[in-house]
């Protein structure tokens, strides 16, 4: 019989899990939406219902020895998750108590953020590293830290919400889903540059192909595809994009003073026209100490998911010795 | 023979120091200027002679077990103050190396802020906190972090440089020592207020008894004293400073979720002059997760040294066992 451990990485937009060993290998992997439910309860009896499938694509018998989740404002002392601005479920939902009334397997809630961070420490570009830290630009901004090679949960278990600091205070009107105004999160992300686009468009005379789409299908995809095709307004969505976002690393490293910094995820994707903005408003911002010091890399596993095989990493480390 | 460290606070004004027993009791303590001298060297020499005044006021003879330093930009690593924008002396300052050329005596140099954190966690309010943030609010602003129980250095041993993030990126002319624009500390310190206040006087036309003062000899204390007697323009001062005080410990707490902040210095000893504005601001501008959970507390050892105490406190640490 195999051990594995399910790695579950809850977004904003889907959710991905998959069924990891010992070593890291993902032997069989899905995903639902998460958006499409209302309703926690429902979701969870979905998933559920996908995991059992998944489960019988496993090569042989299994034992799954744990559970580990990652989740947008998931808590590793409650097993919660709080007040998410990019989940449909509003409140204090209970994760892992849901969880444990429907299976003995044991169950762990971490922050999404986190669990890419340490999906990077173990098997992607942070090998070896003491110090660093993990932005996941997805439906928001999500944030890892690793203080002496461990994760940075703090004191309430909340530490890592860089997403939530806000960029210019007093002097912005754009809503974040926390409820407050001028997050980081509603600049930088999928979405949030999408909204920058918007604000370009309405400023702008210039003709842009983005301007045939529908608002509520234009994606930071379809950014990146028309700024790849020199789309000039696309490209300078880009460029505020990674202005705000160095301008935020900057302050990020005057916390924490980091070796290395990670984007994952889909704008990381966008390589070039993320980083090269990113960088020079950076390493522009960054206090004489820090300069030409602190690296700004790409996730070595935005090929696969690294919040998944993180939070699989950390339930091997949790549940292994259990039984 | 009694055994003492010697606990050293170089800040931008004033150098402290003090022998110190391991029970954290002062012996001898004294002052020399830091701002009188441009060249290191010569402030070496004069620092040096004073501590040797100081020696003879001790209760015996006495061997001084090690040399504990605190320092804007002190770093723990290489025993340097590198750049920092609140002390005479530019660039890379090799200062435990100056020592050790006269001394045999061992010398470690940190940041000021961080021996201020360990002065609160060994002596003072943070006694059996694990995870907490010490403020120091002088010349510049200060900070030290303590992460599950110990100083977080970071990467390069410059962890902890919150008076160096921006308060509002590309929206203020205000120029800091570093070179940059719009540093926190160029709005939150006893100079930052000062600033703040001229600023206010410019732009109102009411009456303020801080008018009749120079301009280049108006302090954070004149204010706090005006502001005491119902001055508006000074209570404005402290408005404005609470309130960017407390957005950006917001900022802060979304990073690193500490159990308490401490603020530390002239300006905290304003008390509900600074602790009423920044106390509103920090709760309104937390994230819903962090909201009437982080403590915000003045220093214990306010009318103590908590740096000199701090660096001390480190000296003994690394040095006692040494001989």
């Amino acid at each position: 019989m195999i051990k594995v451990s399910l790695g579950v990485d809850i977004g904003g937009t889907n959710t991905d899990f998959a069924f990891v060993d010992r070593d890291g290998k993902i032997l069989v992997e899905d995903r639902i939406s998460t958006r499409a439910f209302e309703e926690v309860e429902v979701y969870l009896g979905a998933l559920n219902e996908k995991v059992r499938l998944a489960c019988r694509r496993l090569p042989g018998k299994a034992e799954i020895i744990g559970i580990g989740i990652g989740a947008p404002m998931g808590n590793i002392n409650k097993g919660t998750i709080e007040h998410s601005a990019d989940l449909p479920w509003k409140g204090v939902v209970p994760l892992a108590d849901l969880i444990r009334a429907h299976t003995d397997v044991p169950v762990l809630v971490t922050n999404d953020a986190n669990a890419a961070a340490v999906g990077e420490m173990v098997y992607g570009g942070a090998k070896g590293m003491k110090n660093f830290v993990v932005i996941t630009l997805g439906t928001g901004l999500g944030s890892g830290f690793v203080v002496d090679g461990k994760l940075l949960y703090g004191q309430d278990g909340f530490a890592g919400e860089v997403g939530h600091t806000i960029l210019r205070p007093g002097r912005t009107n754009r809503e974040c889903g926390c409820g407050r105004l001028g997050c980081l999160e509603t600049y930088v992300s999928a979405t949030g540059i999408t909204r920058t686009l918007l604000k370009i468009l309405a400023d702008s005379i210039q003709e842009s192909e983005l301007r045939n789409y529908r608002l509520n299908e234009l994606t930071s995809l379809h950014i990146s595809e028309a700024a790849l095709k020199g789309d000039k307004l696309a490209k300078m969505a880009f460029e505020h994009t990674g202005e705000m976002l160095g301008v935020k690393l900057a302050d990020l490293v005057a916390h924490t003073n980091p070796e290395a910094i990670f984007l994952f995820g889909g704008l990381a994707l966008s390589k070039g026209l993320i980083f090269d903005p990113t960088k020079r408003h950076f390493e522009k911002n960054l206090l004489t100490i820090y300069r030409n010091k602190v690296k700004l890399l790409p996730s070595q596993l935005n090929s696969q998911n690294a919040a998944v095989l993180g939070a699989s990493a950390l339930a091997w480390d949790a549940f292994e010795n259990n039984k």
